[in-house]
């Protein structure tokens, strides 16, 4: 059977070589007559496993000692609320920009715990724009944003300029082009887009946004309990972790992510340039707020989807079904979308386009 | 390379069949031509996987539809406070019985939460016995236990008459020997120990014991939002719970937890003969509450202890350094440690004691 290519929002594609390399560990893992699945996280097989994760997670990122990095558990959305008990203190306030599900989850549970308020929103057009020129005062502790919008397929292009440390969701576009870590108090995001499977999420937080809330909190709630014990206070996700790992070594190799970006944008491109030369194919996003990551779009003849939806999956097109609150497609093309996946669906969206003009 | 025999306390060894089917997903799940790590949680490869996954915890542990069977993320540490939150109502108190390093944690945990009463505890004799006789109060909201401490290697092979639902942390031992169900409210664990690998935890709760803490929770830390969502409120662990299908699916082949408990109880007896038969070993637990999947010794001579581990690795004996709160060795012979692991073991400490004689 020939591979698939993999268009899902998340969980997602990973590169070729890191299946190849992670189903090997499974049965043994460097030749070391054990499999990735059984070894001691307190062994001296995983403990390089967990370093080398975590210096490449600096290296691509260019982050200083400034910041620690933790691979924990819970995903995002367990980081919707430690956001909140580990870095607002009582009597302050925080701010959050609403550009669609996610951020409103994580504005949902920011009100169960504290005091915020949402100075931005892009609701008023279905998500479809990333709010700009808002103004944000500086007594907030911090401004909580999504970086990329996996369901409208919108993206920050650049962040605004704030006088209050950024807490960032990157969940769905970490890794895929240069930060600027300065400008960032605390970035996380699961790791099923560009990271790796499902399992693992990734925290990446400043020193000095913490100790400022005296509340005493559940230990694993604590962001220093995961600094002090180097993310191994408790049991961590071996495999998710390792696999990560092996997926930073091939962004590293490939020329990390000043390449990446270049090639994310070629990819992006490719559909862009289809939607934009087919009136048959409508973006729901607004041209310049484009998601490089995810790429939405309906059809305007609705009444085809069912038809294109099966002739994309003829062409071994999987995954494009669109988030219910948008509908129509999503082709994400997260880090591991090879450009040829890409070409393949171009081409398969101009062929459908042509059969029905 | 031989494979290694992992005595190792967890992650732990899994069966070598398991290893291999998951091996062979990650290159390709089932010939979708995807991999498991790159599935869609919501997508129609993994739905299956997840209900087989709880149907197959439903039918080894004979649960009722009184029980909801969740598979999370965060570790039974995540458990230690969750419990807490959902099932102590304010002004009500909770029992725990302290046998170990991991009951203490929980213990620590509940203390920051709620109010707790601890009435029993072995930490007189460092562990080396599960209380008996003590009196427990009806008035508790519940009973906290912890069913095997592999720590010491101390295991309760009979839980206490309880007037009280016991809430029960059996991340070592579960699906290792039947259970009466309907003695718990809640039992969660790790998984990887007897279930699987690192990175997903199981937590069985009776419905009645839910709704009666009115305190508003983070979503993600309430039960009820996994229950609504059937463990898919966010992002699952796929991998992990995948490879807990395949561990499940291997038990379930093999006669189930009667069949399981009696190879078990083979397994262990070889371990204690030698020890109890060469006073060269001194088991750490008492001989009536000796567990079944961590056996726990000193050598009478400590200065030997270097030379005997180099000689169990000689003959391919792994991971069986003790915990520091113990010392000496522990052997970890969880569910998918082959008899003829053991068997192997058993030769190599009469081995020894004999050169040493």
């Amino acid at each position: 059977m020939p591979r698939i290519i993999n268009f899902s929002a998340g969980p997602s594609i990973l590169p070729q070589t890191v299946f190849e390399q992670a189903s090997q560990a499974v049965l043994n893992l460097n030749n070391s007559g054990l499999s990735i699945l059984e070894i001691s996280h307190r062994s001296s097989y995983f403990e390089p496993i967990l370093h080398e994760a975590g210096q490449l997670v600096r290296d691509l990122l260019g982050l200083t000692d400034e910041f620690e990095v933790l691979f924990l558990s819970g995903g995002a959305s367990t980081q919707f609320f430690m956001t909140v008990m580990n870095l607002l203190p009582e009597g302050q306030k925080a701010a959050y920009v609403d550009t669609g599900v996610w951020s409103s989850k994580a504005i949902n549970e920011a009100k169960i715990l504290g005091s915020i308020d949402v100075i931005a929103s892009s609701k008023d057009a279905n998500y479809n724009y990333i709010p700009k020129g808002y103004k944000i005062a500086s007594d907030y502790a911090y401004l909580h944003l999504t970086s990329n919008n996996t369901i409208y397929g919108t993206q920050y292009q650049s962040f605004p300029e704030s006088p209050i440390p950024i807490v960032c969701d990157m969940s769905s576009d970490i890794f895929s082009k240069p930060i600027e870590p300065h400008r960032f108090g605390l970035i996380y995001g699961g790791a099923q887009k560009n990271l790796g499977p499902a399992g693992v999420t990734l925290v990446i937080v400043r020193k000095d946004m913490l100790g400022k809330v005296n509340k005493t909190l559940p230990t694993m709630l604590r962001y220093e309990t995961h600094i002090q014990n180097e993310s191994m206070y408790n049991t961590p996700p071996v495999f998710p972790i390792y696999v990560s790992m092996l997926t930073l070594r091939w962004l590293r190799d490939l020329g990390g992510l000043t390449a990446m970006q270049k090639i994310n944008e070629r990819k992006a491109k490719y559909l862009y340039d289809v939607i934009d030369a087919i009136p048959f194919y409508l973006g729901h996003s607004v041209p310049e707020d484009r998601s490089r990551m995810n790429v939405t779009f309906n059809l305007e003849d609705n009444s085809l989807s069912k038809e294109f939806q099966a002739f994309c999956e003829e062409a071994g097109c999987d995954g494009l079904k669109g988030h219910k609150s948008v509908g129509g497609f999503r082709a994400s093309i997260y880090n591991a979308m090879p450009e040829e996946g890409v070409k393949v669906l171009a081409e398969v969206m101009k062929e459908f386009a042509l059969k029905h003009a």
